[in-house]
Order: structure tokens, then C-alpha cells, then sequence
């Protein structure tokens, strides 16, 4: 309890900053698209709303590990001279607020591709903008308006993303080493996304090795080792710290989006947030679907796979199947794996400062207890 | 025969320059992509190849600006003393050649967004995505799965055309200057094609007003008044030079667009490559269907608008109809009036040197006898 309520005001005070400048950056945008029309102004209206309440999750870790990266300097370098290159902290604020709307802009193209209208339990912006469009005109027009929102506000949140990276007030070198690092990390998400669908639709056989390696890019890239590494160079850490934590970023975010799809199948939708079943109507071929194909169930369970009118009834059933089969408890001793290797590698590692390898720790701690 | 014997070569060696630099943009991600398994690496070459034989009207324009712009300089400095804040020509290419890219990525979220599978009088990019998965799934599989393609390649275009303004080597101002250009014309551009689509999915009621902000939104911002303002702030024009160009841009881009609905409507479809008849299948709110609403012809073409079977013969009768009610000849009027509104502001405004003068002429020009 004491821990708990030593911890929180310290995050609370990340995440105000993080709020602010989301909102800031939203703001100005709002400002400038009244003067574009009424649609416009609402598509950005309604946008703003939807970041509010996220978990931050990318943006904090940023901020923590940039400030423990300057804390662990202070200590190697008392007298009160910044090492070179080093940057405010108030550009820290802006790259992680960045961060935050690039996943933005992910989550909205996942969306559309994906045909999903809820998003953490609540319609998503298609979702919404379909609820709007859908006393004017038929169905399929307001779905097509909507879509086509969620398209054009994923494009502007990529650029305003890319807007904040491009405007940070640095020396040449740290500037390229952060667009090298946003370039790398959409190229690992879009190759990642698209490897998702081409295994969802057929395109591609699944094995193992493929299913990981999507999931690995598709969310581990842009999930830790953008903020992990982010902060590494905003702080002006070593060469060598960058990639020890860009190792370990991978390892946590392959266990993030392991826990994501074991969450998206066996977790409360209500407080995961995800329409409840929707992977196994999509026919996802996630890592827990892989162990069920090794399985003697398996024949039970495929036939169900990415067949859209699933009813909740069957839908449970075969969750219980994928239980039943060890799929969960193989996916989860994989989860444990990656987050042993990350803890491993930040132990090790003599150029991970203790102040950030405490950074790492506590956030494998929250992963470990993780239920949304 | 001689005139356009020694205009041609120049206009030649742009194209040739700004080709190579297109090339080598993708040449450097096509490398890395290959990394990223054999579907990614696929999809970046198949979009390099979308890329060639292009009008490349936006970077031409960009460069014959740039290097009029050079000249004037040149006449009244004549001493080899380059203005403050003046950049070399090889970041001038690479900015024309980004605009040439973000082209691209607004064509290509623009064909998801319309369905369309022909571009240039061939399969688009998603044609051809469609064309490679049809042999292994299902139609439907084939086209989500092209579809995503187009989505998330067209998000790396956008994500590149940034990257190139990002690394700009320009002082701060002049790089700031740049990316207020590129935000200003992403959030025209989105919201010109947000209302396209709310006209023609019939959210938002058409009237001339609604349709021509629309149009000049949509194309106008980045066709012409990018590619100009980026030019003077490039080369070191003045403000009053890019207040000047970015007038008359709007007008040539309002002109370009509405000769695109004209030549969609009435062109021949294998010279202008748009799918012949699209605009009237997919009901298109053009200036061309405002005009004929205000005439007694309305009622017989009205029900035929938005018709996605719409037979090559109702289409042919369609066209007719739309011709003989006067509408084509308004709209010609109107393009007629953009292109002169254009020539008056860079004759009668001082700040246009007589070498930018010529260039806006020669475009002027060329318009004027558009076919394709």
C-alpha cells in the first residue's frame, strides 16, 4: 500500500505533462482546422477526445527513463555541467508526447484495416463518426465516411508525429539519430501490420517463427524500443546504453503484445478493451493460435478461426478449447522468457546505469501483474 | 518545332534529376525492406515501380522556380555572393523529389479510399497487390489484403516525404519555414478530401461554394502552392514573393483540378488513365454535376450519379447530357478565369522577377493545352 502510494504521484506527474502536450498539439490543430470547415474541425474534435483516458504507457517510459538516464548523469558528474548535446527536458515532454500520437495513428490504420469500431470498450473514432453520419445517409455510405475519417486522421496524426521529431531544436547529429530511430521504428511496424493481414487473409502459411516475428515488429518496435531508445539519445546517453535498453525493449515488447493477444482471448473485454473475441473472428494468427495448431485439439479449433459471425457462445467454448489445449500456458512461459531476457540484459549490461535499470524493472513488474 | 526542340532538353535534365532522386529514395528503403521479410520488400518494390513514368508536374515546377528564382538573384547580385540562408541545389532536388512522394502517399490513400484499382490507365498498386493474392485466396481475402497494402505503404510515403523536409541542412528558420509549409498543405489537402467524400457519400449537401473549396483544397494547396512557396523559401526569395506565388498557386491548382473532373468526364480515359466514367460511378460532387443541377437537364442525369453498375453506354449518354446542358462549357469558363486571375497576379505584383514570371507563363501554357 505504501509502495504503491510512494510510486503514483510520481507517474501522475509524468502523465500530467503528457496530457498537456497531447492536448497542446491537438489544440493548435483544432484551432487551425475551424478555418477548414465544419467537418474538418469535427474530425479533429472528435480525435482529441479519444486520447484522453489512454494508458500512456510508451510516453512515460520515455519520460522516466530520460530523467533516470539525467539523474544517473548528475551522480557520475556532480558539478552542475550538462554533458554535451543534451537537451531540456521540456523536448523530452514533445518527442513523448509524439510518441503517444504515432500509436495514435497506428491504432486508427489498425482500425480500418482491421473493420473495428470499439476500441477500449467504447466505439473508436470510426465507431463514432459512423453513429453520426448514420441518420443522414445508408449504412454502407456511413461506414465509407468513416473510414475514410479514420484514414485521413491516421495521416495526420503520422505527420504530426513526424512534425515534432522534425522541429526539435538540437544539434544536427542528435536530430538524424532521432529520425533514423522514427523511420526504423514505422518501417518495423508496417512491415509487422502487414505480415499481421497477410497471415489473417491466407496470404501467407503460419509457423512459428513468422507468427513472432510479426508480432515482434509489429508492436514490440514502436511499444518500448522507440521510448526506451528516444530517451537515450534526448538524455545524451552512450552509444552502448542505447543498445543494451534497444534489447531489452525488443524482449518487453514481444512479451507486451504476447500478454495483448493472450488479454484479446482470455481477458475481461471490459477491462482490456478490445471487442471480446475479435482476434478469433479475424482469424488472427496470433502465437496462442500457433501452439493450438500442435496440438491434437487442433482440428476442433480451426474450422472457428476468422469465421465473422462467430456466435459469444461458440466463441467461448473455443476459448476454452485454446486453454485446454496448453496454448495458454505456452504462450505465457513464452511471455515469462522474453521478460527473464529483458531483466537479464538490463542486470548485465555495465553501461545500463542502476537508475534506469530500476526504470526496467519496475515496468516488467507492472507487466508481470498486467490485466488491461 | 525549334521552340519546343530547345525547351524540351531543359525540362528533360529536371526530370532526369528529380527521377534520380525518386530512385534513390527508394533504392535506400527497398535495401532495408529486405530485411523485413519477402512481402514488405515486395510491396516497396512494386511501389517503386508504380513511381516511374509519372507527369512529375509538382517537382518540375518546383525546380524551374528555384533555379528562376537563382537567375533573378544572379542579375541583381551579380557578385558570386549567395543571399543569407541560401541553399544548394541538391537539397532543392531532394525537397522536389519529397513532393513528388507525398504525392504519391495522397494518390494512394485516395485510391483505398475510392476503390479504385486503375491509375495511369493500369492496375494501381492495389491492382497489382490484388493480382498477386487472387491465385492464393479468395477474391475478398485478395482485396482487404491489397487494400492494407495501399493503406500502410501509402502511411510510408507520408512518413518519407516528412523525413526529407526533417533532415533538411538549413538553419532553423528556414527548415521551420518548410515544415509550416508541409502542415499547412497535409491539412488542406486531408480536409479538401474529407469533404470529397462527405459530397459524394451525401453527408454534407453540395452547393458551387461547398464543391470549389473542396476542390481547391484538395488539390490546389499541394499541387501548385507547394511546390512554389517551397521553391522561394528554398532559394531565399522573399515573403512578398511567396505571398505572390502562393495566390496565384491556388488559382492554377483550382484551374488543374478542374480540368481533371473535365478530362475524367470528357477526356479519353487511356490518355488521362483515370478508370473512364469513375467520377460519375462513384457520384462525385465536380463542379462539372454543380453546374448541370442548376439546369432542366438535371432531372434526367441526377439518377445516374453515385450508380456503381453504371453501364459504359448510360455513361456515354450521361457525358452527352452533361455537355449539352452547358455544364462542361461553365466549368471551361471557370478554368479559363483561374488561369487568368493567375497571369494578372504574377504580371501586375512587383515582387515577381521577370525570370518567375516566365516560368508561371510557360505553365499557364501548358494547362491551357492539357490534354491528359
Amino acid at each position: 500500500m505504501s509502495t504503491a502510494v510512494r510510486v503514483e504521484p510520481a507517474r501522475q506527474r509524468l502523465r500530467d505533462a503528457i496530457e498537456h502536450e497531447v492536448a497542446a498539439v491537438f489544440a493548435r490543430h483544432a484551432e487551425r482546422a475551424r478555418a477548414r470547415g465544419p467537418e474538418f474541425a469535427q474530425l479533429w474534435s472528435l480525435a482529441a477526445g479519444r486520447m484522453r483516458g489512454g494508458k500512456l504507457v510508451r510516453p512515460v517510459l520515455l519520460l522516466e527513463t530520460f530523467d533516470a538516464i539525467r539523474r544517473a548523469q548528475g551522480r557520475a558528474r556532480p558539478v552542475a555541467q550538462p554533458p554535451p548535446g543534451i537537451l531540456d527536458r521540456a523536448q523530452a515532454v514533445r518527442i513523448a508526447a509524439a510518441v503517444e500520437v504515432l500509436h495514435a495513428a497506428f491504432l486508427l490504420h489498425d482500425d480500418v484495416i482491421d473493420g473495428d469500431v470499439l476500441r477500449r470498450g467504447r466505439p473508436n473514432l470510426i465507431g463514432e463518426l459512423i453513429a453520426l453520419a448514420d441518420d443522414r445517409v445508408p449504412g454502407e455510405r456511413a461506414r465509407h465516411c468513416a473510414e475514410t475519417g479514420g484514414i485521413l486522421m491516421g495521416d495526420l496524426l503520422l505527420s504530426a508525429a513526424h512534425q515534432a521529431f522534425a522541429r526539435l531544436d538540437a544539434d544536427a547529429t542528435t536530430r538524424i539519430r532521432l529520425l533514423d530511430l522514427l523511420e526504423h521504428t514505422i518501417e518495423e511496424t508496417t512491415a509487422g501490420e502487414l505480415l499481421d493481414v497477410a497471415l489473417s487473409d491466407g496470404v501467407v502459411e503460419p509457423d512459428l517463427d513468422t507468427v513472432l516475428a510479426m508480432t515482434m515488429r509489429k508492436t514490440a518496435s514502436y511499444t518500448f524500443e522507440l521510448p526506451l531508445r528516444a530517451a537515450v539519445i534526448l538524455a545524451g546517453g552512450s552509444r552502448e546504453l542505447e543498445t543494451a535498453l534497444s534489447a531489452a525493449g525488443a524482449h518487453l515488447g514481444l512479451a507486451y503484445q504476447l500478454q495483448d493477444d493472450l488479454l484479446s482471448t482470455f481477458g475481461d473485454a471490459r477491462e482490456h478493451g478490445k471487442e471480446a473475441f475479435s482476434d478469433l473472428r479475424e482469424g488472427k494468427q496470433t502465437a496462442i493460435v500457433n501452439a493450438a495448431r500442435m496440438t491434437s485439439a487442433w482440428p476442433g479449433i480451426a474450422p472457428h478461426l476468422g469465421d465473422p459471425p462467430l456466435t459469444a457462445e461458440t466463441a467461448a467454448l473455443l476459448r476454452e478449447a485454446l486453454r485446454e489445449c496448453g496454448a495458454e500456458r505456452a504462450v505465457q512461459e513464452l511471455v515469462d522468457e522474453q521478460l527473464d531476457a529483458a531483466l537479464a540484459l538490463v542486470t548485465a549490461e555495465a553501461a545500463v546505469p542502476a537508475e534506469v535499470r530500476a526504470v526496467v524493472m519496475r515496468l516488467i513488474a507492472r507487466l508481470e501483474g498486467r490485466r488491461a
